[in-house]
């Protein structure tokens, strides 16, 4: 028999519905939702909003009021046991007296000691209900905080035969408004957007967040002030970024990754940029967990082949190009079909006329 | 005001429901059912199984027996009016003494006279109800009893990049058994099957149904001997194919396409196969509705660029092989995004670990 019961799974879902609230807000902390529980019902819930704000667990006890002594409270994360810019909510948990407390999961960052705090305090911790969707919710904090590297996902766009452009260099328009419109859904999403100077200059690309475009759905949810915009992470080896593009005229940090640049590249070996140690850096100097990489097939092949893509976002456009343009990835020199790198599907559906395929990267050892 | 009733709505609902019922058994015959209805409730409904055995107005009519007179009746095709295998529909509902008829669709061919016959005989009759979705059912009759041509559709797979096949050719199992399955399942609703001498000789293919490999909801669906092998039409203009073929031990039929074969291939001014004229001649000449084609990148070209392809139906595989591959149409000469060829997404779904999307071709004028 589960050691939970119907109602534990039913209040920590709600719990996992209000973290969701902080999508776009939340980041780079953690999406965190919890629900107080006394004789069956809710009288106390909340989720953490923005860093620097109160935690899930402090919003949810202020509603709870009086109310919050002897319950069982629901929280996706372990509470944290530290100062940082909030009081520890596993001293709130204790102060406010309540009876037991479930947490869907651990804190991935062994510093944190809240359940043991609570333990120690003599409340009742149970651990592990609805666990893969409670790490679902930040699936980038969970990454930086276990590995140390940022979670990527590599967006990349083609037509339906795979291509990217015709021979000539022709692209305009291969994918929809509603497709452009989904990919600013995921820069708000994201804590950085990676480009090469490249990109950057062929497209006058801003790389930024524009509310106007973002999908009505999520201009419901995010009002234009409440925008998070990403840092814009451009690798920018040749210093060939020029101060007249746009990149340098809208709101959003930059980070230049060259020898004069923000962060000095890691250097491989033959010579080339290391991605890997130039993304560890992302993530320790910059705080950047989400990293939502657009950029051309020489990037994208080099992403794939170095097994550094979590997540690949490809919207396929409804046209046929012929095989003599230019192919998503360039060419991979494979010579037997077990060479091929594999990928699992995480979701298809349409986004207007378009495909949008999301797949995981099988990284081979 | 609607012409129609709620009731009329969900009777003839019920009869396209029925018309299902013969998907894999009833071509080249169109799908039809047929629904009786005697104050509000259903006395008598049938679908028409397979050409020869009797149409879905004649079961209906059986299983009203006495009670039929005076009754609606809700069929999704007009009611024949000629002799054939079976004597027409519209006398039998004439001598059944009916009081109204109710079509989805009026027959497309200009010959059939079912709903004068019914109306000169003192029948009332209303035409139009759920009109699309009856189209629906028997797309590739309504198309060649418009336009002389078969209903075309056209099966690819390729990995997610595009690619048919590595530089060097290999390309084996590019897509899952479960899609290899979904395959099995289109053969078998095909009046035939189109491929080239070069694709049976590379494959061995045999290009006919295996019971044993269509999905299990058809097998349900189907017995065994129930199966209708589609024809095996195959393009072998140079006389390439030889005797030790699986496709010469395998059942159904097949027709050879070359100067000494079954059907000898119209050309065009400049000595290649004139696949429209063929086309036609497979409808007209063998009573094909319902190509399905199963070939190479030369062959898909062909047939896109000709604007010959009603559906596409493509496989792709959750791989990336690199854009050093064979593409799936290979070269197209485009010079600008406008000469592009579109598409119109008209499913896409998951098929075991594949993506299965099937597009209409937008052609040009």
């Amino acid at each position: 028999m589960s050691e939970f019961s119907s109602l534990d799974y039913k209040m920590m879902s709600r719990a996992i519905t209000l973290a969701k609230s902080g999508i776009y807000t939340t980041p780079p902390n953690p999406n965190v939702g919890c629900v107080i529980v006394r004789d069956e019902l809710i009288v106390g819930e909340g989720f953490h909003y923005r860093a620097g704000e109160p935690h899930a667990e402090i919003n949810a006890l202020m509603m709870a009021g009086d109310k919050a002594a002897g319950t069982t409270v629901y929280v996706t994360l372990e509470p944290c046991s530290h100062y940082g810019r909030t009081p520890p909510c596993a001293s709130a948990l204790i102060q406010a007296n309540v009876a037991k407390v479930i947490c869907a999961m651990e804190d991935p960052n062994p510093k944190v000691e809240g359940i043991k705090m609570l333990r120690d305090a003599g409340i009742e911790v149970q651990v592990g209900l609805l666990k893969d969707d409670a790490k679902a919710l930040s699936p980038a904090f969970v990454k930086r905080m276990t590995t140390g590297l940022p979670f990527v996902q590599l967006k990349i766009a083609a037509s339906l035969d795979g291509q990217t452009a015709l021979s000539n260099g022709h692209s305009q328009w291969i994918t929809s408004m509603q497709a452009r419109s989904d990919v600013q859904r995921y820069r708000a999403q994201s804590d950085a957007v990676l480009s090469t100077s490249k990109t950057v200059i062929e497209d006058n690309a801003s790389l930024n967040v524009r509310w106007s475009e973002l999908p009505d759905s999520v201009r419901h949810q995010l009002p234009e002030k409440e925008v998070r915009q990403p840092k814009r992470v451009i690798l920018d080896r040749q210093n060939e970024l020029t101060p007249d593009l746009k990149l340098f005229s809208t709101t959003g940090a930059r980070i230049i990754v060259s020898e004069q640049g923000d962060l000095n590249p890691h250097l491989t070996p033959s010579g080339q940029v290391d991605l890997k140690a130039t993304f560890a850096d992302l993530a320790s100097n910059f705080g950047i967990n989400h990293l939502w990489v657009e950029a051309g097939s020489t990037l994208a092949r080099s992403l794939i082949q170095q097994g550094l893509v979590d997540e690949l976002v490809l919207y396929l456009s409804p046209k046929i190009m012929g095989s003599d343009g230019r192919g998503l990835f360039g060419a991979l020199g494979l010579s037997s079909m077990e060479e091929t790198i594999e990928l699992d599907i995480k979701e298809v559906r349409q986004v207007g006329p378009d495909i949008r395929i999301t797949a995981q990267v099988k990284n081979k050892e």
